[in-house]
């Protein structure tokens, strides 16, 4: 045991201690809690998934997978997302549950790193799938339960980012008549590459209207809900459908979203479009804490359970609990468990014993520690909040 | 997607399914309170560790690991064991943390099957770790605490078997002096071959008392505890350290666990040995509900950290939910998060919304759903305990 890496774990993985495991088990409870009151029933699936059925449909790209033979030769791979593996479930084991289904989970998820970068190559994220019901009123009740379980995490300024990624992709194909063009347009959208996206648009030879089209769809992002909705209409008006559903769709969800009081933290984003393939319809993202990135996303993938022959539609989203650890600035509760110590010796250890059962059982934490396997009193006694010694001698021992 | 297998997982894997996930986290709650109350800090560790390290010092043995490489190439594997990591830990991050250090965890272990036997693959394990105190106070400790989790969980005629596995290997080598010899007669009492272990003892050509005293010492599985303790008291007379000082520990854990209120429940077994090689000292194993096999384990292993250039004393256990689960005949609370439905439509949709909302504050789970969304209303009606319809109808639209 003389490896130079001994203490070491393997690229982009941590070990949680116990200040922050705390912090995570508090978001935990709290959103275990609350997605009971919201019906949710909770799942859990393997670490391990077949690569040919749950790897590919994930649509996370090959190398950002952890994939290896299993004892039969298989591929298998860590599972690099949830939805997914309850996408398997709802067309296998619950094939029969009456719809909508409402699950949730809170799960390590892998994704490998190639290089050192900070990032995580394990993470745990805490998410809901509603299956089977395809109107706006699912996708505002997934919405609202992200918001909500953002709130009661303690995240400071929550707000949502809202897009349509059915939108899009009908929009930008009625204008340009081609899958490839649509696809290189939606990777700009995907890496905020406005001046490329401009450019682009600027070689495709269109009439002028239309590309002006495209170009105020892109500045859409710095427009206010309203303008986004106004602006939406305009282009909207005498095409055909898809497009005309998807954008009653849009106007749908704000009409509901503002009955549910959440209009004031939604920003309407109709450039938003996700990493994550398989969306098909409303996509979202939650913010807060001033953090850059988002801390929760999710979406609408319509087409998901097909690949596992159960045509359906489904909404969902996942909040990752390390991106909300850093977001969240003050903990609440951090210093909830103030812990108490009992030092005995061998002559008390029964009225020492029976002390720390009963403050246990009004529900303290309390150390009971034999004064002999203690190295060094100073440094130990000065973790506790209080310390009661047991340590009288007395002349019989028992 | 038209694998055969689209439905399977890799051999040894399941998912858990709501009512199963139900009752589990209603384990994880309780052992969480639990062992917060006793002082013990949770702790995660990443699921992938490095080959070289955890997985040659977990002593699971090699055919059950799950082991590839990593982007980097090197070897890692899927951690088969806490204790390992834990040990990790100690030695490094929480090397300046005062002794003793009490931590627990929850996490799943992966150990690979072969083949098809119903052994599961990935499974939950709870434990706690005691690093840093030599003293059989600490092992009374953990003895308690695993004893109090079990009894916590629900599990009924909770039973402990103690041994001694420093004693098994110093009684031995006293009488055969070849540490060969020692370790095929564990492994005989590991299988709990006693007949092999008489056969064995006849090869040995020993003196016939000494012999004897090999083969009552196997028969001792089978004596009451104060028969035991009587066994042991002739055959340590006169000998000298180690054996005797195990000895005396032995006796003081028994005085202990009297005062503890727990002997009723210890059966003491010092023909107890465990697969985990790394146990130095006490081992035990927890049983109930007329289960066969134990639903959790532990022991001293005072060796293991000195394999992180941190030698000191340690002892703790695990207890696998799995296991557990099936030995809990009656779960407690199954049905004690009974849901309720409010079916809506778009004119009461806000409406709907508040009453959902105002119920879930109260505590309730309230599963929200408009009616547009629900394919067969009976059978979704049916899951729940109470079903609220706003579906009036008005002239006017919102």
């Amino acid at each position: 045991m003389s490896q130079p890496y001994m203490f070491e774990k393997p690229l982009g993985l941590r070990d949680t201690l116990p200040q922050a495991q705390q912090e995570i088990s508090r978001l935990e409870m709290i959103f275990q809690r609350e997605l009971q009151r919201w019906g949710y029933d909770f799942i859990k699936t393997p670490a391990l998934e077949y690569a040919e059925t749950i790897g590919r449909a994930s649509a996370i790209a090959d190398h950002r997978l952890f994939k290896f033979l299993d004892a039969e030769g298989h591929p298998v791979v860590l599972r690099p997302d949830m939805t997914t593996p309850i996408a398997r479930i709802a067309a296998s084991s619950l094939r029969q549950a009456p719809l909508p289904l409402r699950l949730a989970y809170t799960a390590d998820l892998y994704r490998s790193q190639r290089k050192e970068g900070g990032h995580p190559s394990e993470f745990e994220q805490t998410g809901a799938e509603l299956i089977g019901d395809a109107t706006p009123y699912a996708d505002v009740e997934v919405i609202s339960l992200m918001m909500s379980l953002l709130e009661k995490s303690g995240l400071e300024s929550v707000r949502l980012a809202v897009g349509h990624v059915g939108f899009v992709n009908a929009f930008f194909y009625d204008i340009v008549k081609d899958k490839n063009v649509v696809e290189r347009l939606r990777n700009l959208l995907y890496n905020k590459n406005d001046v490329g996206f401009h450019e682009y648009v600027a070689t495709l030879g269109l009439p002028s209207d239309v590309a002006r089209q495209l170009n105020t769809f892109v500045d859409s992002r710095r427009m206010n809900n309203d303008e986004t909705l106004e602006f939406l209409k305009t282009v909207v008006s005498g095409s055909a459908t898809p497009v005309h559903s998807y954008y009653r769709n849009i106007i749908e969800l704000v009409h509901l979203l503002k009955m549910d009081h959440l209009e004031g933290q939604i920003d309407l984003d109709i450039t938003l479009v996700p990493h994550l393939s398989y969306y098909t319809g409303f996509v979202f993202q939650g913010f807060g804490g001033n953090l850059g990135f988002p801390v929760a996303s999710g979406g609408r993938y319509d087409d998901l359970l097909a690949k596992f022959n159960r045509p359906c539609p489904a909404t969902g989203f996942g909040i990752r609990l390390d991106r909300l650890m850093s977001a969240i600035k003050t903990p609440i509760d951090r210093n909830a468990q103030h812990k108490r110590a009992v030092i005995y010796n061998r002559e008390n250890a029964g009225k020492a014993m029976r002390f720390a059962a009963s403050e246990r059982e009004k529900g303290h934490a309390v150390v009971l520690q034999h004064a002999d396997g203690i190295d060094n009193p100073e440094t130990f006694e000065q973790q506790f909040e209080a310390v009661n010694y047991f340590l009288e001698r007395t002349e019989t021992s028992e």
